[in-house]
């Protein structure tokens, strides 16, 4: 009677620590997702300020300095940004989906960095531009940090 | 007949004016809904953000200071955002689709821009919390910056 009660227990005890592994692991999934959402949204961010400029560069829209500035200022901000909330372990194209994050991201984390200094740069270069050729010059750099990164850290296409 | 060939050339250049303002109408459109899709975008870094010092400040996720500070540091640099390539006249709520963004951002623009320095300067005060207590203390100011520029300034569902 004794030896049912403690395996009664164990078994009692076992469940709970599978409900909680559960518990964490959808925590985990959930902000897995979040994680995931969130960096979409900063490209999508970047890639609006950079359609921005384009507009600007190609003729498609007016040369503006105060638009010049606050897009690539805007660009400057989202290239800078603090990646450790966003680019979390376990969140690679496969593991999440909708990701297309290569595992490189995080086996070479250092060389994934400096695509993002790439652009912090290259978008802080832009902010003075003083007409539509200098943004059209300014639109390397900031197009090249891009295709680089890709090239390098995003997956194919899910 | 020279009378016929002017008014058939009249009503060319008519049609080729119609044509480009039709081009520049439908590119400003395109425009609008882009600076929209953006400003979502921003939003939803901005909850992102929110959500994972909320979740320390709960006790879902254990504190930890780095974490705290890089949320706190992004949210801060998205409050600081340039509002000029995004808060674009003509996208308010009715003028695009999915804008909830109230006619008050445009005609008090300056009580607009202090909710997003209300923001920045709760982000800035949370960056060096330093235990889940403070998380908890400091997310009073940032979601009483997010409620109050919402209630003010967003309208309701579309």
């Amino acid at each position: 009677m004794k030896s049912l009660k403690k395996q009664t227990l164990v078994l009692g005890l076992s469940a709970a620590l599978i409900a909680t592994a559960g518990y964490a692991a959808s925590h985990a999934a959930k902000s897995s997702n979040k994680a995931v959402a969130a960096r979409h949204a900063q490209m999508q961010m970047i890639g609006y300020h950079t359609g921005v400029l384009g507009a600007i560069a190609k003729g498609e829209a007016e040369f503006d300095a105060a638009t010049v500035k606050a897009a690539a200022g805007n660009l400057h901000a989202l290239a800078k940004m603090d990646g450790s909330t966003l680019w979390l372990e376990g969140t690679a194209q496969g593991e999440v989906d909708g990701s297309r994050a290569k595992a490189e991201i995080w086996t070479d984390a250092a060389g994934f960095a400096a695509k993002f200094a790439d652009l912090e740069k290259a978008s802080m270069d832009m902010m003075n531009a003083g007409d539509a050729a200098a943004v059209g010059a300014g639109m390397g750099g900031i197009g090249g940090a891009c295709k680089a990164c890709h090239e390098t850290y995003r997956g194919p296409k899910n």
